[in-house]
């Protein structure tokens, strides 16, 4: 077998590859705060870039950004009777705005506040609270405002990105006159992570609707977008709730109508967080490392210069930086092409690696020999493919070379989905599907995919699967009716749902 | 006197009169969470643009993004004596991490933390321990990276932008392997701010050091950019500080030199924040509201149709979205000219003083008779010169306008500060200056400004300025010696400081 950059391998021991693929590509540690990590200078830079593309999507879609409390008081919270059921058991709770010296000469809280205040979970209750401040007439709607922040709840099991005690993503708070028009919004938003999810990136995802209980607390309906893993456990990468008027009820979210009459308003909310760098990085990379869709690398390509001595290192760096300028010139999906130049002291085998291992799109190693050919040796990350390329030929198809690369990282996960994805047909199968066989084809527990079953969205159900740890993902939107019983209850179902094992 | 749209005017009551501007612009307003402020979307785009003029200078610097937890352990703090001193009494305190229902059904916080957790006043202590642990070598230096954060200063007396409990800001922390390095590093940042200051916010700065009593706890050295808001007090508006070794002793940032020899590190840290909102508020604006430097401006330009009947306004609507797209075509400061069309169905006037109280740079009403003439009516907002331009002209100018609106306010900042600074030679005069006259003419408190005064750096002269609510600014970087005698002591010195009231 070949070596690879990454051990455990993939199919070894899927988790431990993952936490190995962040730790190789220096995207984020733990941090010594329980649950909260540290995001380095290149994991940061993939989320700039997802955060510039959504910014650059909501305002498009007519929202504005804004910016609320971190803390929300007890008592907000608890106006929603679901919503702080829902989060109740995870919040993280300050009591007290100052530190005193207590009997032995160490610090302890002092100062105790009338009301302890939450760190904010999500912000519905203290947005809504402005929002009944604001919501006067009919003409005070819609409101459509996003917020990028970080948010707290406090987990007992955490994992780099994917579940973290501290974690950071934008929330989209819209109040409405109509329930058609709030409706109207929640799926406008799922459209618009979707097609962030496909065309960004590059992680196919199926949108659906929750069953009654995988719902946002307090939330009428939640729409999600799934994506499948390479473990072919599903992520789900965003959210979006109707929240009819549960919240406007809450907290007094009223409006005179046309015809003068009081009326609640109706809202939405919509989200998603840095767990997308998760799925970035379980649904493309590989036993080498990250793999990063190129619209959203902080670099599409590193040059690596190559020399022997002095004079040669001249030459080779005054060719790097003029081509470094060319590919510059070049655009790709709106962007100037994002360049490197590696020239660290550092042995080539292992510098090459280190883009490998990080997931630079491109990499081109020049030396003189390839300057005497006025060209480069280029290598493609995703595939392998390493070929010669003449420098003009570079600079005319970098952005297409670009664009073969996302397509592939789309079409590979599409196939794999795909290829993962069956109708299961009774409760025994289903079971079967998700058992690890424990043969040595299978060590790494990878079984199952996404199982399409027909299943009646009741408790019974959920608890159910449950005992099998899996769990409906969504009731997909798209696809015509296929009827049939509910594997589990017998009753009649007009429409297969996603069932899976999940992040 | 003529009608003023904000009231009181800065004279009657400089306070109410920057509340009142803040929501006549629409920028924030106060939360129902004690101290914390709503940034509503106005005020948002103003600090988006802060933010991505200011991350640019820093990437340009060599500095890069990266995050870290909101969260700071207890013992973290008590590392440095100063720092804990410092930020121990302004603290919030994470005690619990869930909420379960008391003996009265209500809710009482539950799971007591082992360690408290400080919701982070500033970062050094967290980020300073994971540099710990990046940092093993001389080549692991210098570490030169910055965060864009919220951060929660428990404060009793709060007011919006420029003192709120929790605020958001940026904050660089460097690693340095020599003392010079970081001198230089702290030098270097203080220049990023002033030129972002001056050529961006118009607003003029005095570079300086602070004296040993106006130190951030825990630095060596202080440098800070201070700024004459229009009641002629002080406005802190950036901070550098060179912390020597302090941090890296009590946190253990050491590192091998190239002789094998263990050193601690030397490190810097610096930042801005949300307060510039209110720095940029007082600088600029009058008694018709705020005023936008361009550079900053959500808008440029706000075009207003004018018609009074359908026929009409199909014609003013098709002009107008065709000079939109011409103004777009321009650029101004490197980036498109950003114009929107106000078509609301409000009165013309009403909807004209909105934007004057918004600080929108120019405003264009456009109305058939201007359409007939191909041009439209022109109003500048810092001037108040009103214009017909012809359309050609407009859009052949646009970006020079901008510019001479730019310069306008900086050059109108700076002659204002020059006129209330002057050189006092005795503490008496020092005294006088600063108190009120409560005379018709003075009524607002409006006196003083910056006293330029030969006073040398010790406990004594602070406080006793205290007792006159002055304090010394900074000690400024440029300027020839003028030697003298400190007004307070007698003792000799070399420079005068500047003395002021401030924020």
């Amino acid at each position: 077998m070949a070596k690879t950059a990454i051990s455990p391998t993939r199919e070894e021991d899927y988790p431990e590859w993952y936490q190995q693929v962040i730790r190789a590509a220096d995207l984020a540690e733990v941090s010594p705060v329980r649950g909260c990590m540290v995001i380095k200078p290149w994991g940061w830079s993939i989320w700039e870039n997802v955060q510039k593309v959504l910014d650059g999507m909501f305002k498009a879609t007519g929202h504005e950004n804004a910016y609320f409390p971190l803390f929300i008081p007890m008592s907000f919270l608890e106006k929603e009777a679901e919503h702080v059921d829902g989060f109740a058991k995870e919040c993280a709770v300050v009591t007290h705005h100052r530190l005193e010296p207590g009997k032995d000469g160490k610090l302890v809280p002092a100062g105790p506040l009338e009301e302890p205040l939450i760190v904010r979970p999500t912000s519905e209750t203290i947005i809504g609270s402005m929002y009944a401040k604001w919501v006067q007439s009919y003409r005070d709607l819609p409101i459509l405002i996003n917020q990028w922040a970080n948010v707290v709840r406090w987990e007992l099991r955490t994992r780099l990105f994917l579940r973290t005690t501290e974690f950071l993503w934008q929330e989209g708070h819209t109040a409405h006159a109509t329930e058609e028009e709030a409706r109207e919004e929640t799926s406008k938003m799922l459209e618009v992570y979707a097609d962030f999810a496909e065309n960004f990136m590059a992680m196919p995802v199926i949108k659906g609707e929750k069953t009654a209980g995988e719902r946002f607390p307090g939330a009428v309906q939640t729409l999600s977008i799934e994506a499948m893993m390479q473990d072919r456990k599903a992520l789900q990468a965003g959210t979006s709730h109707f929240l009819g008027q549960n919240f406007a009820k809450a907290q007094e979210i009223k409006f005179q109508d046309q015809h003068g009459k009081e009326c609640f308003a109706w809202t939405t909310s919509w989200g998603v967080s840095t767990r997308l760098i998760g799925a970035l990085i379980m649904t493309h990379s590989d036993d080498d490392g990250l793999i990063i869709p190129p619209k959203l690398a902080p670099k599409h390509i590193v040059l690596l210069p190559i020399y022997r001595n002095d004079e040669e290192r001249t030459a080779v760096l005054a060719y790097v930086k003029s081509l470094k300028v060319e590919l510059e010139s070049q655009k790709y999906s709106g962007e100037s092409i994002r360049v490197m130049i590696d020239d660290r002291d550092l042995r080539g085998g292992e510098k090459n690696w280190q883009h490998v291992k990080k997931g630079v799109p491109l990499r081109a190693e020049i030396g003189p020999k390839d300057i005497a050919k006025n060209g480069v040796f280029l290598a493609r990350r995703d595939t392998g493919e390493k070929v010669g390329v003449g420098r003009e030929d570079l600079v005319a198809t970098i952005a297409d070379r670009l664009d073969a690369i996302q397509k592939n990282l789309f079409d590979r996960a599409l196939a794999y989905r795909e290829e993962h994805t069956r109708n299961v047909d009774s409760l025994d199968d289903l079971i079967a599907w998700f058992t690890p066989k424990n043969t040595a084809e299978d060590k790494a527990e990878i079984h199952g995919g996404f199982a399409m079953c027909h299943l009646v969205d009741e408790p019974a159900v959920d608890e159910l699967l449950k005992k099998h740890r899996l769990t409906v993902r969504c009731i997909p939107l798209a696809g015509a009716v296929d009827e049939g019983t509910c594997i589990v209850t017998g009753k009649p179902v007009t429409k297969r749902v996603v069932v899976a094992k999940s992040y």
